[in-house]
């Protein structure tokens, strides 16, 4: 088999290139499991891989394909989808995850992997309880696989990463990495159990960034304490230039960073120069797409969500109705959260019944009404709610025990249900500047 | 009514005193919408009291009477609940958070609740587009309804927060706050939008901190931007006595720092003086008590979780089997996690395999015959599991295709399904302290 030349030989990498594994890492998420899914279908694969080229992502890890013959075949199904989204070829790199084993390594090079991301664990952990290799073997090892790579495949793209990083000692670290940084596009910083704080990783970054300062840095946080978005931030200050994300920050445990809060995060903080290339307002689709993937829904905690504009408390629905602003800080919008909602139910005030009542449901009632239908409605509806929605013991209420007549005849099926949609207006905070 | 002397007079507060507020904020989460919920009843809410109160937390905050008459209500129960708990009354305060309005305060006296969480709007956009009033006027209503507070409810426990603090420039702040500080138990810094960083909490908390030496500080940190958990971390170094969490860290929009992610952490960081009087084991049980409640699964970004010792790659699982510090950093045990899991599925490696049928199943196999039957597992599971779980494709295989008998028959009943449990031996980071 003839390896095409690589053309990531004519790319210059962007200040921050998010290395995306949800393919990959995120495929480990025990959320698989729960919803008796177990894995991604090739269909899914694809359609996920195309949402993440067309949302900017340049590097995008995939299992190697030791893993299994059904992850092999995949890979040749993913690698047609994105040749044909990009007929000049080679704009989004295909990562092989592998260990550093020869077999594992040659296995991903025949596919037709654009690079390898290479790991061994150098912890203590690692070598006294998996491997069991001693740390100058661990370096001639990686050296010598490294050698023969960049002399037979000199255009691979390739990382090699020491697992477990973060609970490696430094000069441990140093002691492979000395060796293998002249030969890899990067170093890899994986804090494979999620021991990292903050402060660690800005000392940690900027201390390898230091001593390699011409190999890019990775890094890979898991979410174990749940700080894998701050870590990925701070990262990206200390002078990391890759940082692995997957989308809604699925993967082993409970997760990675959030591709889509990792940018949120960015652009809040003005770091507009890291967001190049990335087509920010695909941001919510991407999350959604992912969620029906999994058959969920947009965890809570993600940033970037339509949970981040709902209101439930009836004070913040009745300054939302005046100005959004009172309860929303973040121009979600730029971000494609393109609506906003309140949740009709126990909580509501008398000022989001009237809006409901009036303007969606084009009931004629004044705000007396609208209090007097508020008293009825929290009396009742907490016994209602096993069959009906708040939505619909409200609309009985209005017609049947308050005999309120609508101005206009809506045909039911355009009835908004629980939850009420408007359109999100210009934001007081939004930054005058363009986003790509 | 008479009102009797509150026993906070006679408490000493903790190094770190939770304020947990999944019974108000936590019902203002978007959750209960999405599953149909819509509230927790009062049985639920018994329930979650009594949990919080053996858990060790001393101070729960719940909606103020205005509400519903359905809360109102509720509070009785509540109130009933406590008593009988703890039958030297007192030991558990229970908050009523409230608008600075002499209406909403008289009712929540009235109701017997043992303090009052009041808070107003002090950031531009409160001020602008909400209640529309001046900081002298906030400061002036907020100082003479406490001063009437003080002099008729003298035990009453108070605080005052000026709502959306971290968007209320410092010396707005000041200005409110010099004027109701002598009178209040805690003043609140409630960053009710998510906007704040975790070096602004360091910042502004150090700042209150200083001006009012003689008065608790209380603090309130929304995820919007998912820094909700490490602000919390900040705070509580800078010097604020009193969090306000919620269970699993549900709430309004992207919800609020989680009760155990806090503590878990500030385990983990050795602040061991924090964690007086709480009652860690109970941790994990806590969080699958309010996510049964809610109809859904313990997020899996909770640091407290069985996903946290959950395995799914096959090189974690082989690992693992041999000794589980490669792949878990932290000891989960201390805080109730007191099994752990590896999904038998597509990624799932021989050695897993292996010790899945001979361990849990009792087959008489050797390692080459294991490796043999994963690659028939590889091959087939992906087909099958629509009908099948993977363990149940495994099982079918082993028996019908391999002809492997079990050396022991054992029940279906006993068999394990998809997850395999075993119990968790003592862990090697275990620091050797004893905690509460």
């Amino acid at each position: 088999m003839v390896i095409p030349e690589n053309p990531f030989a004519h790319y210059t990498p962007r200040p921050l290139e998010i290395v995306d594994t949800t393919l990959r890492e995120g495929q480990q998420t025990s959320l698989l499991h729960d919803y008796g899914k177990y894995f991604f279908p090739p269909e899914d694969k694809q359609e996920i891989l195309q949402a993440l080229i067309l949302y900017g992502v340049k590097f995008v890890e995939l299992f190697a394909p030791v893993v299994s013959p059904r992850e092999a075949e995949d890979f040749e199904v993913l690698k047609a989808a994105r040749d044909a989204l990009i007929p000049q070829r080679g704009y989004t790199f295909l990562l092989a995850h592998v260990r550093a084993h020869p077999a594992d390594v040659e296995a991903a090079i025949q596919a037709g992997f654009d690079g390898l991301n290479m790991y061994m664990g150098t912890s203590p952990q690692s070598r006294t309880y998996n491997h069991g290799k001693a740390l100058d073997e661990i370096a001639r090892r990686a050296r010598s696989l490294l050698e023969d790579l960049r002399r037979n495949h000199p255009h691979l793209i390739l990382r090699f990463s020491g697992e477990d990083a973060f609970r490696t000692p430094l000069d441990d670290l140093y002691r492979v990495y000395d060796e293998v940084a002249p030969l890899v596009d990067r170093l890899g910083m994986p804090d494979t159990v999620g021991v990292a704080t903050p402060s660690q990783v800005s000392e940690r970054v900027g201390a390898l960034h230091a001593r390699y300062p011409r190999t890019a840095l990775e890094t890979h946080f898991h979410n174990d304490r749940g700080f894998a978005l701050l870590n990925a931030l701070r990262a990206v200050q200390a002078g990391a230039q890759y940082v692995n994300t997957t989308v809604l920050g699925i993967g082993e445990r409970s997760g990675i960073t959030s591709l889509t809060a990792l940018l949120f995060n960015l652009f809040v903080d003005g770091c507009y120069d890291h967001l190049e290339g990335y087509h920010l307002r695909a941001s919510y689709p991407l999350n959604v797409l992912l969620a029906d993937k999994l058959k969920t829904l947009v965890p809570f905690q993600e940033p970037v969500s339509l949970t981040n504009r709902t209101h439930t408390a009836g004070v913040h629905q009745g300054a939302v109705l005046r100005h959004a602003s009172v309860y929303e800080a973040h121009p979600l919008e730029l971000f494609g959260v393109s609506e906003r909602d309140t949740l009709l139910g126990p909580l509501s005030g008398w000022n989001m019944i009237h809006y409901f009542l009036r303007e969606i449901h084009y009931f004629d009632l004044d705000e007396a009404t609208a209090r007097r239908i508020t008293r009825r409605f929290k009396a009742v509806v907490y016994e209602q709610t096993a069959e009906h929605s708040p939505a619909e013991v409200l609309l009985r209420l209005a017609e049947e025990e308050f005999n309120l007549r609508r101005r206009v005849e809506t045909p039911p099926s355009q009835a908004p249900a629980i939850i009420q949609h408007w359109q999100v207006d210009a934001h007081p905070h939004t930054p005058s500047i363009t986003v790509p």
